[in-house]
């Protein structure tokens, strides 16, 4: 048998604990499924006389991560400290360089660094692995780097954030506006404090660069991608989205479309049938579509640290089993700098909510702006609100679906329908993906 | 870079036509992946003039895989042959002995030989890899062996034959007859001419068979499953059952119940709302409970060669990168020998439709009967059919959801009621999963 596979952990939160015990309780199993003994032998955080409900006793304590990360204490560094930069980024750096594989799962380091720690990884011959960093207990890394390594992915897409499906999915079973629903997950803890990170799209968008990278072989690069959230959506939309057959979810969405990556995190409305109109509360789920397998999806917990640690866990009993993989499922040096559709070169059906005035004429007037630009409509919906309504303050609500569209068009043609003063609010426009 | 790894076919059908092709066309690809050179250097089958859409001309033909998997000429023998003796299972031997690593896709060889081909290719230190033989392209032996390794599993249930949720899905979407389905599903290409092999069970059997060995660490046996396919399943029953809020599908289902294994294959009320209800025509998927992930979904193509032979593929892929793993998650050595649990001791809710006679006091009579052995129920609809209904014939239609009940009381209780003289036809009984 090989020699223990000595490993430190640094960051004890939620996740960080529930590794440990987990490393701890399973080790006879791991060594069996494995064929290595691992054993925790350091840890490393902020405040040591912080009291958890850990045993630390037999456990190197490190101060700093860093000099942890760099002890011959430890075979596999364990990042799990959170953020970009800092300490985080200072010790995964300071493992790979003196040749430790490393585990982590902060997706907001790999978003931004993942190109330049993978390289490192390489030219040290240690492993780099994340499985934790992109839909929680979800193995897609996995799926992505080895499952499906006969594929050519075309598509993958995927609710990617707890938070913003609980809210949209809350909204929708109750009718209730987003604020309402966001001030809920904050006190059930769903939602941080300051919630712009999830309800905004950047935790979806740190997740979708990631698969993105594993799909299809191109540079990890955040920077490239549409970002949207979901504080604008609202009741009437995902009333109007149901009875039109439709749910909405925000979305991570990545694709090969030529020789482009089209890259976006939007509120989409998708086909009630689809498997990822099932997917309800916190739950993640993610659907790729590649030439062999067609269409495969992965349902299960996005967050939450029990569900984290099954994540980091296997890929520490990867790292025992010998497991070597390029980090980013191909060699750096090999990633494509691909180009990247603009938003506005985006074609697809588009649900569009206006509050139209009530005016004779003004849908008539929509309607050929819309048709200047080639733009047709799948379905048009108009409901004059009952007169006795003391909301509806001479407006009338249209909803238009239109057929497959390119984004610059409906936009210009949109911009020419609020210059024409015909409506009294900006309008709603959201994706469709039928697939 | 290490020396070229060299692959040899036996079987070139539909699945084995789709691996040629798919290492052939991607070799660069899998190369860059694995960090191996991929080559297929020779194949087997059983008439080398057959017509096939292949270029073999640069590959060595052997009319004998066994000869092909003693020979010098491979390094890893692909088995697409099929059945679970003669010529694949010699072939599987043979490569095996000689060291070889083996990628099957044959779940009758793994499930009535899989502990011995375990044993042996632990043995010689060879890779046995069978992704394929278990939901298609669906990587649920990879999750379940390398992405769950953290987790204790408590329970896999899944839709593992397409044919069968095919022929149900039909069923319900259009009200027809078991018969009618199984005619037009044999027409279209999905069914057998002789269907008993798909839709009494023992497909998947087989395939729970693997799965409960990966899941619990438990010896293979699939002599222990309890076994019952569709055939009695009518219309009214699906009806039925979406007044209930459920649907019916033909599930594998294995769990611990405290230190018995409970393995059965059978129809099974699932509520609308799970990921497995969605699940329609021929797709496969498999939900896992585990004490980390709590509940993982994996949606996916059963079947078809393009998706068999990407899981094919991907095990190709893991060997050339040197992934070692005990073939059956644990050494054959260590695997348990688990006590089964005997049907008679399930317990859960059912789903029971009765015909009973129009006679004064027979519903009464019937629910005396399940009283006697504490047998309660959370719904009874009873419906008169108008009495025109030239059908009706003197019978009514009792449909009885129990609540948590034991299998043999229900049986004994049902027993008495046949006695008793009351009902014109057997009982259906269905088994109600609530989870």
């Amino acid at each position: 048998m090989l020699a223990p596979l000595r490993v430190g952990i640094a960051g004890l939160g939620t996740v960080g604990g529930s590794v440990l015990r987990r490393l701890v309780a399973q080790r006879a199993l791991l060594a069996q499924r494995t064929g290595r003994d691992i054993t925790v032998t350091a840890v490393s955080a902020r405040d040591r006389a912080k009291p958890r409900d850990l045993d630390l006793a037999d456990l190197h304590w490190f101060d700093d991560p860093v000099a942890m990360a760099k002890s011959d204490e430890i075979d596999l560094f364990v990042e799990l400290i959170g953020g970009s930069e800092g300490p985080a980024k200072a010790a995964v750096e300071a493992a790979l360089q003196s040749g430790k594989p490393v585990v982590t799962a902060n997706k907001a380091l790999l978003a931004h660094h993942g190109m330049a720690l993978a390289r490192l990884a390489e030219e040290r011959h240690a492993a780099l692995a994340f499985e934790a960093s992109v839909a929680g207990g979800i193995p897609i890394v996995k799926t992505l780097r080895e499952g499906l390594a006969g594929n050519q992915v075309e598509r993958v897409q995927g609710i990617l954030n707890g938070t913003c499906n609980y809210i949209l999915t809350r909204m929708e079973d109750e009718g209730l506006a987003f604020a309402d629903c966001l001030a809920e997950a904050q006190r059930l803890g769903y939602a941080e404090a300051d919630p712009t990170f999830d309800v905004d799209g950047f935790d979806t968008a740190h997740k979708l660069a990631i698969l993105a990278t594993l799909a299809f072989g191109v540079a990890l690069d955040i920077e490239s991608l549409h970002i949207e959230g979901i504080r604008a959506i609202t009741p009437a939309d995902l009333k109007a989205a149901d009875e039109l057959g439709y749910r909405i979810k925000l979305l991570g969405i990545a694709q090969r479309v030529g020789t482009r990556i089209d890259g976006r995190v939007h509120p989409t409305m998708v086909p009630k049938t689809s498997a990822l109109a099932q997917v309800g509360g916190v739950i993640n789920a993610v659907t790729v579509f590649a030439d062999a397998v067609r269409e495969l999806t992965l349902i299960g917990p996005g967050a939450g640290g029990e569900a984290t640690a099954s994540a980091v866990v296997a890929d520490v009993a990867d790292i025992a089993r010998g497991v070597r993989s390029a980090p980013l499922g191909l060699p750096v040096a090999v990633l494509e700098q691909a180009d990247t559709l603009p938003l506005r070169d985006h074609a697809g059906g588009y649900y569009i909510r206006l509050s139209v005035r009530d005016t004779p004429g003004a849908v008539a007037a929509i309607a050929a702006r819309m048709a200047e630009r080639s733009i047709s409509f799948e379905s048009v919906v108009q409901r004059h609100p009952p007169r006795r309504d003391p909301g509806s303050s001479g407006t009338v609500p249209v909803v238009l679906v239109t057929y497959r569209t390119v984004e610059s068009a409906l936009q210009t043609a949109l911009d020419a329908v609020v210059a024409d003063g015909y409506i009294a609010e900006a309008p709603q426009v959201i994706r469709i993906e039928r697939e």
